[in-house]
């Protein structure tokens, strides 16, 4: 492994905290191996019926997680995994959380089966945590509600994003981008709800009800943020291609809009932050998985968005080691492409050293309002 | 900033004169520093809310436009503002056209608003310059005259052509490339310009008419160049991947058709240049919109796109450092990638320099006969 | 160029024999130079205009496959033509077939105009040779049967895969991934038998009989290889983006999938192969199309896919330059991406001797069951 000279902006990067501003909790219970493996898998929905550490993400784990239990770098899986089980879930959280020098965590209470509440999440980190308020949750809680369904929606969405530093859909999961994302009218979300009440009110993937909470979201102001590429394959991963949303982005108005994730969308992506002032973009949850690749995603983000549009997050969930990861892989990746940016000329170091600043964390405290 | 060592391949790269085979005019009258910065940014149509120079463009423009006016490289974009706006608009225009080291320009006159027309961009530019006749241009002039339309559109594009370089489509804008795109029988064509030049004959948007006007082209012989891809938001991006191009392709005979820009599409461009022996691709725009991460994008045009398929333009609109850059970013873009595949052992540098001259003037001299 | 220092893992990669894991024959006859050059462009099914040599894989073959017909790397084309002129084609087979170091062809006989048979391949290449049986073919040859047709199919594809390691279909190029791929009822497939065979049932199109074709595959249990991706203008590349077998994924029990090519499309395809237990990814073709581009695609197969659903193939067609030169593109790729990775502190140098091994063979010895 080469060495690079210690440049002062491999130094910013390395000191600079982090809002990592988008995330899930973390275990704090102990589970088995396979828990931990299907863990470095997102994609997949059964059992994988192999080792997890054989990828990218498992590499970056054994390269950078290791050291953080008192292991060597690139220390083999069998190792790694029996040194972790000689850690509470709880302090293993504790020492990744604490690692990755973030000073707040805009947390997705939406889906939080199995990890670290707001609460428990801001005991085990030490910094400042925010509530991200998931759409189709309250969609859900308005269906359980008496009374009209929009007005229930709106009264849970009001009270709960109060406190909230913005909302998420996971409209990618639920039928996908392409197709009418108009706001509809009220007389059809009243017979949409009855419908969807009449059988249960779970899961929801009725598309009016799910137009209506978006444009109840751009209503709201707070920004809004959208899954969007790489997730499960629950997802039909061709139907999350943000040029769908070009439509509804036209019609968005002044609410901050951030594209999470984006793989393999990010020049798309980035593509329209440039064309709206009002989107965002961030590759979340890519970063993790791309491991060692991460930083010529890092560097493909940075070709048509605007750099006051760029934010980060790790999209952590479950194993503390994604949400310490997410931050050392972007700050390795960052560090990539920027480095080759100055070294050709193109930016200046100061350049460079001002958009780290604008990606790790000013670009979100000024849209979410966290410092 | 490393200093590469000079090359006969880096010295090639630095002399050669290029034909920009797609451009407009130039800004010859005095602006505002909100006109300035958001000609920085393509894709948005509203005033943008943040500064145009937080872009790979903006940066780039500091890096590499800035010595021309007497500025250090990297200065400050207050400071890059306050002295270009102590020249004249037309003396910017002389030395950024005349900096680009090109011998002949291909100016698209479809849309000219604010901006030099062809002998006001000769003179300001001291080379030579080509028209490029834009096909819905042509069309609305047709819906003006007075007789049978398909007659007059012919009749308009003969002569216009006879001394013109090549035409356009921005059918990208119009529609899209999705959907039938052969040529319609002379009775629809009628109707379709009766209904048009009823309701005004204005912006065309019919796609009877934009099929007519593309298999005229066709039947002209000369480059038919296509926008593709990356431009305004007014464009649904994801309607302009050029393998929607593929049906009209198959029937398009001899007649050379030019992808332009093709950003994020490059790879599918560079594929239709392999499959069809009058395709051609060129990075125009986006050259300039992806600053420092121009060399990837150019690595990536020469992957499936045979190199006599390949060509140059900067498509530069409104302020001259445009003409300038396009020039500028291609020379170090195309310099990082090829000495790259040198180095590697892949290419001989006399390969590299014959490619060099293939694209950044002898395919263009070849098709638009203008050497 | 620059000499890079020997590693370990760069002599790893230099020596490790391969499976080819999806290939077709060589020429084994003379041929002209229009033959040659044709055969250096997939895409274009005309006769090319231009020299087939200007294109990556043209340069390849001058650079890498000169040597072994005794003349220096970069020769020009006309002496390469004319040296290789010198030899009998069988003789060219020979040389450049063993050059490869491949111990394992798996040869599609699915297509097989003016190419070496099996037994003429085992014979010149001195390896292990592995039949590939065609779906669309074995559906041809069911249709010129006498009785049932999904009985014929049946028969046919038990008794011909029972000395095959695999099939393969090339939905791709009839009528593509896009739409229902589940299994048809009998009657169906019943009536659309007797419909093909009336028609006289060549080039199967119909897509009640591709599909059920598939799933008679599934049944059989052993690979399906899909064509995907790059291949010659008849296919429209556009439909055969491999997200669009999702479905068709998500019922496809353990047969393993193999995605081959995948070129522009690879990103999606690993997606696909972290996303289901039993999808595998190659760049197959794509590789020697891209030549001197082929390290940075390598490198993209490498993002999402699990390092244990990775395989390696040259599909080479024809000149059997394109045998060898798959496989010496593959290592010098994989070297280049996974040196990468090391000098990067992110792998250690084990970890990628480990991944080449599972790329080079281990992962297809296992699934083809031919070690």
């Amino acid at each position: 492994m080469s060495v690079p000279t210690a440049t002062a902006l491999s130094q910013h990067i390395a000191d600079v905290p982090l809002i990592d501003q988008h995330v899930h909790g973390c275990w704090l219970t102990a589970g088995d191996r396979q828990r931990f493996e299907n863990a470095l898998n997102e994609a997949n929905t059964e059992p994988i019926t192999y080792s997890g550490f054989d990828s990218q993400l498992g590499f970056a784990v054994r390269a950078y997680c290791a050291p953080l239990l008192g292991l060597p770098r690139h220390v083999d899986a069998h190792t790694y995994w029996e040194r972790r089980r000689e850690f509470a879930e709880a302090e293993v959280a504790r020492v990744f959380l604490r690692g990755a020098n973030v000073t707040d965590w805009l947390v997705d209470t939406g889906f939080a089966e199995g990890v670290a509440g707001v609460d428990e999440f801001a005991a085990a980190c030490g910094g400042r945590v925010h509530e991200v308020v998931r759409l189709e949750q309250v969609a859900e809680q308005a269906a359980q509600a008496p009374g009209d369904y929009a007005a229930a929606f709106e009264e849970i969405l009001h009270r709960r994003a109060a406190t909230a530093a913005g909302t998420k859909s996971i409209l990618a999961y639920r039928g996908g981008f392409d197709g009418d994302l108009t706001e509809p009218p009220a007389a059809h979300v009243a017979e949409a709800a009855e419908r969807w009440r009449d059988s249960g009110g779970v899961r929801l993937r009725d598309r009016v009800l799910l137009r209506f909470g978006l444009h109840q979201a751009l209503r709201l102001g707070k920004p809004l943020q959208f899954h969007v590429g790489f997730g499960d394959r629950d997802c039909d991963l061709h139907k999350t291609n943000p040029l769908y949303l070009l439509d509804f982005l036209r019609k968005s108005g002044d609410t901050p809009i951030v594209l999470l994730h984006c793989y393999p969308y990010e020049r798309e992506a980035g593509y329209l932050a440039q064309a709206f002032n009002n989107v965002y973009v961030d590759g979340g949850l890519s970063i993790n998985y791309l491991g060692a690749r991460a930083p010529a995603f890092i560097a493909r983000l940075l070709e048509m968005a605007p750099f006051s549009r760029v934010v980060y997050s790790s999209d952590g969930f479950g194993p503390a080691e994604l949400h310490f990861l997410g931050a050392t892989l972007w700050r390795k990746g960052i560090h990539r492409a920027l480095q080759q940016f100055v070294d050709a000329g193109d930016w200046s170091e100061a350049d460079a050293i001002r958009v780290v600043d604008l990606i790790a964390r000013d670009n979100a405290a000024r849209i979410y309002r966290v410092d």
